[in-house]
């Protein structure tokens, strides 16, 4: 099959031939359709978090099953399916207590399995890293069944695969780690794809006020579009006043989508007091949040991660998909771009530019 | 009446006669019995946090109601009442939502009335503060109805007096703030008077494993007689290593009694993947706490503040009392020395020297 090969940072994707493994017991071979390039993939790219080379990059997917392991039960060829890239054992204390976006297990599985044993991604031999325990970035994925979703065959896959990373992070925090209310107040810090899905999230949750925060104008007027009420440039204005003067006094939820130490401080100096603010985006390892202690406690406020909007992803596909169908998810717009295999590299310097009229550039494939 | 002045930081407070108004409309006039002394007295004593002067410290007390203003619904003369620092207006948002602890209007108004109006308190014509709405280092409190409940007659008022600060604050921290679920795992950072009674709370909350950290072994033991099932001694052992150890991974539950950024940090890092972390100690205004944000968001971990146990004290207190009586909340065990008013120079000094074997040392009134 063929593949975009990162062979070395900030360097184009070279398109390579591929040789992907035929499935093991509980693996799946998916066909993929639609890629999503995702800013987490720039962050490997260029180098920001560290990746082993050659490497695949991408993993915002969704595809059709090609074949099925010998003990494959969650999907069936033919089956459309939308990719995680945190696979779930469904065993642990994590998984049984309904938190799969926080199993290790199987993660840790995979990636041990991937480096012990024959590669699974090979080019003429040599060992190509599957970068997530997806690699999405190819025609093919061999994934296990626990990164897979099965989802009605009526959704069109290339809005579908967004569902998998940036749509399900924004959305999934809003619904599963703030648990925002309706006719509560939400600020959200960063206006790219993960962003606009909080947005969009807080507007299904049926928040009253969702102030949009970016430094692009673009972006904001687009953040509209997914349900801001209100939008703050932080190029013109103090946001953290502005956010709390449109809301006497602070938000009651505030959502970090940057992955910047000084965002995520913005975002919960915005709040009021017993606001949650919750760190979504990839903040680089080492840098720290400083968080006034006397403040917090007085305040009452809370600070809280979540990764891949600690999701029940099994549960939530199919309803986004529902709320897709009824024209609340809105993942048509969320699509600036349409683009070949070979525009990846064009596509991830678009991202690292931070040009403010890309939402999602998505790969189809024939 | 009598009462304990502080007319400069570090030095005796001195024994003297101080002049108390008449309650206005919706105040009261309680004749103490008993008043803890904590740490927080000592924050202000000692000027770690600021206090105007000449001002009467002192803020865990219980007693018999006096006299009322005309307005008084809450209690009648002859009640005996437990008082609390954050009185609740009862209208704004965060009282009709269940968090009066954060109820910012009445305390604001009582603190601009004093400072407005003819001192509720003086000496021969000079105004005396009135801390915290309280100044129970006294042998009358004049407080807003709204700081008081009335507990049973046959609660004694010397372990009383307890539950209005030191108490309400590490209980109310387990059962409204973190919420601890029976089976879980705690680790408790500091085991002074509100520390214990955090692991008494996760004691009675039914936690599995509950762990005591603190430098002094005589707390520690302290500590197992409210309900700590492991205990930690930092100057011993690395304490976060420990927990880990102890709980294959970390605590469900973490929460800071002490009221510094290292201990703060530590009890972060003790705690499992979506572990919450509960800041209860009084730290310095200024002091920034640091979170890796990176792990935060891949862990799902919470940091929270919490004052005065996110109290609900008119319901909770009856119910503290009911928990005394059957032997589940240790207060008797709390009190190491019963003092008179002219002890309490000596008592700030043992809780600024950090004695060991200090949980509160109460003042009783004949």
């Amino acid at each position: 099959m063929k593949a975009a090969v990162m062979r070395e940072p900030n360097k184009p994707l070279s398109i390579e031939e591929v040789t992907i493994d035929k499935p093991g017991p509980r693996e799946v071979l998916v066909r993929l359709k639609a890629v999503g390039v995702c800013h987490s993939d720039v962050h490997f790219w260029d180098a920001n978090f560290p990746v082993e080379t050659p490497v695949i990059l991408g993993h915002e997917s969704a595809g059709v099953v090609e074949a099925v392991g010998s003990m494959v039960s969650a999907v069936k060829p033919g089956d459309h399916v939308i990719s995680i890239l945190s696979p779930f054992c469904g065993t642990c204390e994590y998984c049984l207590s309904g938190h799969m976006s926080v199993c290790h297990t199987i993660n840790r599985e995979q990636f041990q399995r991937q480096m012990s044993e024959a590669p699974r991604l090979s080019i003429k031999g040599e060992k190509v890293g599957q970068f997530l325990n997806l690699s999405s970035f190819a025609e093919q994925i061999l994934v296990h069944e626990n990164a897979l979703c099965a989802i009605d065959k009526d959704m069109p896959l290339d809005r579908a695969c967004l569902i998998g990373c940036g749509v399900i992070t924004g959305v999934g925090s809003v619904f599963h780690a703030a648990k925002v209310e309706p006719g509560s107040t939400v600020a959200v810090v960063g206006c790219g794809g993960v962003g606009l899905s909080a947005i969009n999230g807080a507007a299904i949750a049926g928040a009253s006020r969702i102030i949009a925060v970016d430094l692009s104008d673009e972006k904001l007027q687009m953040a509209v579009r997914f349900g801001a009420t209100d939008v703050v440039n932080p190029s013109k204005v103090n946001a953290v006043e502005a956010v709390k003067e449109l809301t006497k006094g602070g938000v009651h939820y505030a959502f970090e989508c940057v992955g910047l130490k000084q965002t995520a401080e913005q975002a919960y100096h915005m709040m009021r007091p017993r606001g949650v603010a919750t760190l979504i985006g990839m903040i680089t390892p080492g840098v720290n949040i400083e968080i006034p202690g006397i403040e917090m406690l007085v305040t009452e406020k809370r600070l809280q991660g979540a990764i891949m909007g600690s999701n029940q992803f099994r549960i939530d596909f199919p309803r986004l998909v529902e709320l897709y169908r009824q024209g609340k998810l809105h993942l048509d717009d969320m699509i600036s771009d349409r683009i070949g295999l070979d525009g990846i590299t064009g596509a991830l310097q678009n991202l690292k530019d931070n040009k403010g009229t890309v939402a999602r550039q998505v790969v189809v494939f024939d």
